[in-house]
């Protein structure tokens, strides 16, 4: 549909920050007050929500981008270092609406890891640093946790029409968490999982 | 299908030099004498193959990656600095088989331009420099020039069933060309283009 169609065009992320200085593409902002039900210590995220609060990550999104099968999305996402309790800063993570597409994260700075799973259980935990690309597959639920010092910063691409949802992992939570133990992140099951 | 399945993976690239040095992507090289006929002065391209030959661009593959609408290809294209008589090093460009599926380049290092083109006929050329990303829309053929200096190095990602469309750009070329003028870039008609 000619109506759809856009034109091509450039767009700046720095390649360190991940920032997009032109200001030309939309910045949305994740705080722990924003997810504060998603960590497992939900006491440790009220008091960080009590003492002023914390940013969490950033990302950039494109609504200029036609949400067709035949057109991509990218950004930057920018995950801050810290902890809630002993759970690394991570993102919310999603599954996409239209399962079946998966998404490449390129890792510009810093170090963390993807989480994954799949709707049929399976788990996958990918280490991430700069200079490594992570392949989400198809149906994989994916999530970005920063378990270093830096600020961890991806370049992303997915498929425009792909769709984000957000609800069955906020309902249900991850299978697993990554946590700090003895100074190292750590996969653990999630005591608040529900089947 | 489930063949068709593949795990979650990690892939290293370099961040600024593009190179997989863990080896386990698969590179292709492209060197003058694999695309004489596709500069304009195929006197000049001859003349440096009979000199030694030069390279013009290296570009990484994934063949592991299922060939499906819903996967991803990516990895990282890396064109030298140089000229064929006036015209500067560039990539072969192509369609893609699946003419309605985009693609998105991210420059880590250098800088040039990418060549577009509609089978309409319409024109397009975007500057590229590092922490620019381009979005090459479905529909749009394209090809990577580096009027730089320095080598131009691109991170890009597309639909895994794209496919890559060579043969009518080899055939007709492109309407322009990206030629040096007074030490600066500039596009012209190409004259042996086709219609």
């Amino acid at each position: 549909m000619a109506e759809d169609r856009i034109k091509p065009f450039t767009l700046d992320f720095d390649l360190v920050s991940g920032l997009c200085k032109s200001g030309r593409a939309k910045l949305t902002h994740r705080f722990v007050s924003n997810m504060a039900a998603q960590f497992n210590d939900s006491a440790a995220a009220e008091e960080i929500v009590r003492n002023g609060d914390k940013p969490i990550y950033d990302f950039y999104e494109l609504d200029q981008i036609p949400e067709t099968a035949g057109d991509l999305k990218f950004g930057t996402s920018i995950v801050y270092a810290g902890k809630v309790g002993d759970e690394y800063f991570m993102t919310q993570g999603h599954f996409h609406t239209i399962l079946e597409t998966g998404e490449v994260y390129y890792c510009l700075a810093g170090q963390g890891a993807m989480l994954m799973e799949t709707p049929e259980g399976e788990v996958h935990l990918a280490e991430m640093k700069a200079g490594e690309a992570v392949y989400v597959p198809p149906r994989w639920a994916h999530r970005s946790i920063n378990t270093g010092n830096e600020t961890m910063v991806t370049f992303f691409v997915f498929r425009s029409d792909a769709g984000h949802d957000y609800g069955t992992i906020k309902q249900k939570g991850y299978r697993k968490l990554v946590v700090e133990r003895d100074g190292k992140p750590v996969m653990i099951d999630n005591p608040k999982w529900a089947e």
